[in-house]
């Protein structure tokens, strides 16, 4: 299980050079009884089905051709977002930027990975980082996909 | 676009020594927003993907090797059915029987297939036709999948 926490970024880090991947992501179907997800990373094309939700959360993934993905990415219309992952290292911690693209420009989010919940707890957040979003749906990249960023 | 119509049969036809397959599915999600299905029918896997509802309804699939669907197979667990579907002609017309089995055994169903809406329309049930279900939403899969045999 990973242990995460979730900020906005009010002033990004430099990521000139980073390493980063173009993320493309649609929604087959949504919501608790349910979510499967299309993913485009970079070349790698996936299918995520998910089911319930929190700790209860079952997930499995199988990887699709070019083709099969073109059959199915029609379907997740006005359900999609666009970002590019940036995985940076601070403070010897991993993390996540998404700097969200196309109608989310200007949402720039950041996943903190953490060893332990200790951890996760002391955490200190850098001066970068903005208000922290941890567990809010309004940031949950199911709800940026179909409502967009909040107001 | 298929234009169809369903039936319970309350008496089925002699169903020995027609063609028929062993059709398992499950459902990974479900709703108008969007419902994914997986299904095995004799040996060919498949992954649906349908959108909207009614004439509005988008559709696309996609074949999986027997790994890829082992592993999302697990998520479809309480929202799954059984049956036998045996294709047979009666007055030149294409009849689907599926045969339910399992928790759902007792229930048949028959979808006769029309070549007009004139023809459907015209149509009077054969003997060992029982009441019609055309549009009944009890009879849908993904009802008899998560809610069971309407009682």
């Amino acid at each position: 299980m990973e242990i995460e926490r979730k900020f906005l970024l009010s002033k990004p880090p430099d990521l000139e050079g980073t390493e980063s991947d173009e993320i493309s992501q649609g929604y087959l179907a949504l919501g608790f009884e349910g979510e499967v997800r299309l993913r485009r990373r970079g070349k790698k094309l996936v299918l995520t089905a998910k089911r319930g939700s929190g700790i209860a959360r079952d997930e499995a993934e199988v990887e699709l051709d070019q083709a099969d993905f073109d059959r199915l990415w029609p379907l997740t219309e006005g359900r999609r977002l666009h970002k590019r992952r940036h995985l940076i290292t601070q403070n010897e911690l991993k993390v996540e930027v998404d700097v969200y693209e196309g109608e989310l420009e200007g949402l720039v989010v950041a996943e903190i990975e953490f060893p332990s919940e200790e951890e996760a707890r002391a955490f200190e957040p850098l001066d970068w980082i903005g208000e922290e979003v941890t567990g809010d749906e309004r940031y949950l990249n199911e709800t940026l996909a179909t409502k967009g960023a909040p107001s």
